[in-house]
């Protein structure tokens, strides 16, 4: 059984609160049921669901993960382009990384278009929405 | 019923024919197998696969899609990160669009981190393997 | 009426703390009291004013200020030039935003010319002194 | 009492006369006597207000005030960008001279997210509207 | 006597952890041990050590620093890449301040040669292994 | 005899005015007079001297130099690092072209290291004071 | 009927004065008399033409053409490259413009690749000589 | 009498069919039934069209108009920013060559801004639509 | 025995047809004639030549060669700079490559300085003329 | 017992001959005795010392260490930020290697921060003073 | 008869000495003697071999090569990608020059991937082993 | 009296025995001469004139000037662009420096735009050929 973290980085706890009419009303509760409930389906153990904009608290949970979690599946939001302090808190996990971003980042900014995690993650995931989450797990079904 | 193009790039017929105890004996073929039964179990129509070397055999085939196909799921391989051409191409086709890399590119050289066709993608999925064009199905077939 | 929130980021709160004979004597909680009187010669609501040294608390006190404030007058200091998760809560902000530098940013080092805050401020003052903040309400006091 | 020059450079003369239904009907005259009224109020001596499309007769008019004028108020529009003539000129000025933008050139395209000007003003104002001129006075009230 | 701050960033309280057939078995706790008692035999004041993940919180710390000790030696981790922040503490503290890294940070990725702190460092040592905790202080002993 | 027009772009009208004591008292006339004085004595025909911190102007009497003229020296001021132009007019000048630069430019910003007229020049001098002019008038007179 | 402004910028009042054997001895007054004498065959309003070295002054006339004119065709010679303010005069003005060089810009220099004013103009001729006036006359009159 | 090859390149054999409420019903047959009209009227030799959305096939189609057409008149489209070994064949095509874009490529995305054919046509129009063949045909016709 | 495959790529088949009185008279197929030669010469088995100016074709070449071929010459010409798509497919080729050019690329346009081809290939060899194929082929008769 | 070579590059043998009310007394024959006397406190063979302001004498003398040395302390000075002969002697040589730079380098101009020896050198010190020598020779007796 | 010298550059001197398991016994010496039999072979005057790790010796013996010597190979290792001096002796040097590189210096680091001398060189020769020697004097046989 | 050293660097020995009918028939020895002469008329000291192709030469020999020597005339030639190291002995030397190339660099390739001396030097000559020489001097002799 794999036990995985699913970490959110800043801002996306704002998800299903903002514009609803476009980006539709699911939340990041939503997001979390969701993917508790798939991994139950996938027979993957039972997932952790974490939240900060904290950089600093994202690494420590990062780290507790060591040990206790087999897994990672992280939306690093903003500090995917800025924070190789996280980068370097998943190169001292050692179980598979999954990134997973909503929108696709390389339709926007270009300073969006470069990631720290994507070059430690095992796979990276971007614009399929929240089904990126689903995605993720199914991929840690199959190889964890 | 979404109909849907698979589009597989350069070299990419040699999946499964290369380092087997390394890569997986998963061929092209078994690939496209099961894409196809994964659309009929998810309701999508029927679905095309075609593979190419040539990028204007790719940009005719995207051409040919306008208007007999609801969406395109394109590993554009090498093409990804040369080939404007398949993004016009694309640009001209109306239906969504979802870029599968089997490996993570984020992790190998620089040339390959920038793809024209990001630009254009809906989403884009990189380092799921070969589930990664499963995860573009059942995207569309949310979607289409 | 407008209910401005006042944000200053790390290090402001030495303000007035160092060097005095060359930077004066007055410290933060002097400026946001005259942040606070002029707001009320101005007819603007009261002003809320907030520091801190964390990127995560600034990001979580953005969060907290849509819906609740009408305007945010901020000082990102060195985050200016780092932070996309600034950047990104604001964007989530839908008031009026104004970014104020006591010092010329621009005659300092080059990698203090670029702030990611700017591409979403209405409006950017550098080098007035502390007389920037009162020059933002004014202009909210306008506008808002 | 500061002797203010208050200068403006190319298209600046076109101000209020183009979509006024946007960007409102004010003038660089409605400006220009603004600014007076306001030098007046803060008890600064009487303002002089010249604007030109042309580089030369910039460099001109600030090499003028040289010994005539204590401050300098300048926007150099699009000269902001490539001029170090108007630089070089600033700089064999002694008084104060704050650069005012009446929008957030940082907005704008990238060419104009550098200003010559900036490297020598005392202070930058940017996206005030044309409130901007009158910060820059009340700047110079209380320094000069 | 000089009191001097041991300031260590993210994922440094890692150490000794992960792969000690590899990097050792020495710890964080060990490290900071082996300082206190050499700074005693050097004559120098008790040593204080700290570590944490957060930059807002070593920014803090680098804060309360000032006035109650007379040299820092910081060891920022990955914020030596990316922290403005920590870098305007430092400016803000007028003591002496030695930056360690204990690999050698140029034989890694790029991004990792350059350090915002070593434009403010009295000295930089990289690569002694947790010996240059050790040659830092011994370089506070002679100048501090 | 080699008849010589002297050009002096923008700000060098300022020479001998400002700050003395630093930078002595040898005002532009008098330069223009030491040119007259030495071009007699080399048995060169007499100078002309013109100056003016208009990019157009300075265009305006290259192009006049154009058959009347038979060799150019030029110190273009700010306008070096920014005028394609001048450049230009210089390029339609069949005569021999020194420029001058009173400082050395290359121990100044890194934006007055490149100098377009210096790509068309037959000779280029910088630093030695107006004695560069001396210099450029002697090398005519040998090659003219 | 079109009122088309035919601008041209710095030296191009040299033409057919300069290696006619080359070139040819068409000059610049040719040229305008062949543009006035095709826009009358095309059904155009009188074409208004001017030239001139100085930047300021063509931003004159751009300004002036507001209201009085339909169309500009510009050859902006090395101002192409460098002009900021040109380019701003042009995005005040509401009708068709197009960008004229004589010679093909992109087998010159780097530096000449480049233009301001193709950001904004409607058409980009460049290397037809100067029947490149010709097609831009045409163009005005299928299009203003 | 000039025999010339009309050749476009990926996706141009789209013209007309996409969005012809905004582009126009023109299309690509339309066009070169235009060209074969005008030159025939200008008295060129009559004219051959050619289209391939494959680089090699305008690699093979260049080298065949060696010795057998006069000009080239090419809209290379997307390969216009990507294929060197267009640019070598027309270098080994001793005849004119025009270059031709229907839309004005410096208003779009900063990778088309550059074409390598660029360096080797004799002219180049962006911009005047499908105007741009007949003004290349008219070039032709005076010069060929 | 060694079986080699000697490719060529775009614009090669024209070798000797152009300007012969500077190039030589020398045509492809002498120099595959030369090669077949001196591979018998050398022991090596009988060479298959191959010239194609499609990128898609010569990948399509590259991968017929696995298991039938131990090694590639190849003058991969423009798509050297250009194609990933051939380095990929030699990257699944197991046997050695040398890489070839007629030319000196380093003394030609900057854009012809990297070749993707030289980063998998074993040796490269640039500016030996023809002769390069044979420099090839006996390191091939020495090391395969 | 380790055999060490100090090195020393270009320049250094002036140490304590300028300036020395500002950078002390010693001379660079004052360190090299300061190095002998530690290495016999730590047990350490005897030192060698050199010094050459010749690159090539510097990589002749790195040969040579080469069976005879089990260390080297080098401090390249300028050559630190021009040679790779430098660094592949030392990629030549088998024994550890510490660079020592006497002031911070990082403070120093842009040109300095980049070091071609830091990628071979297992440790660097910078802006220890001469106490770096002193911390490398630790390092050394600690490890060798 | 061609007298040739073979001078090869810095740290060469070593071939053969280290890791021969790897990279074999021969020396520089033998590469030496190898020359100067295949000279002889091809009728080519004698050869004459120097080494050197010093970038001032190297140019010394270029220079003295003129008049006396018909052509060089040269190997200038390190120098290749620091030595401007050694390009400009080689073009004071009138006879052929063919550079050589043992390893494909493409594959290695990207600081090595660039050498003056290329731009001098009639022939570039990287990854033949020792055998680059041996083709260029095939090469020299050839057209000296 | 000034005493002043003439030093030239690598190539500079071969002036005027080089395509005489070009550059003239004046040798290195003519010039040294020509600049003893004016030193005599100008009063200076009798100068002394180096040249050496070894970086490390000159470097000993500005050293050796410290306190000898009163000015120094140089021409780096090619280190001019590579040596840091003579830019180095440069800066402990505390007299005049004037720069000095016989051709005008910047219209030479872009690397030899720059040069490290030229950031030290109090002058900087380029163009004059060996009158560049005799202008230092004359520099000097008011200077020094």
């Amino acid at each position: 059984m794999t036990k995985t973290l699913i970490l959110n980085g800043p801002n996306l706890n704002l998800l299903g609160q903002r514009q609803p009419e476009i980006y539709g009303a699911e939340t990041l509760a939503d997001v979390e049921a969701a993917c508790a409930a798939l991994a139950t389906d996938l027979g993957l153990g039972a997932v952790a669901c974490l939240q900060s904009n904290h950089e600093g608290q994202l690494v420590d949970w990062i780290q507790e993960a060591r040990g206790t979690r087999d897994a990672i599946v992280i939306n690093p939001g903003a500090y995917s382009h800025t924070s190789v302090a996280i980068l370097d808190a998943l190169n001292a996990f050692d179980g598979l990384v999954v990134e997973v971003h909503i929108s696709n980042i390389h339709r926007r900014e270009a300073f969006r278009h470069h990631s720290y995690v994507s070059g430690r993650a095992d796979a990276v995931i971007a614009g399929l929405g929240t089904e990126g989450y689903m995605a993720a797990l199914r991929y840690l079904a199959r190889h964890a």
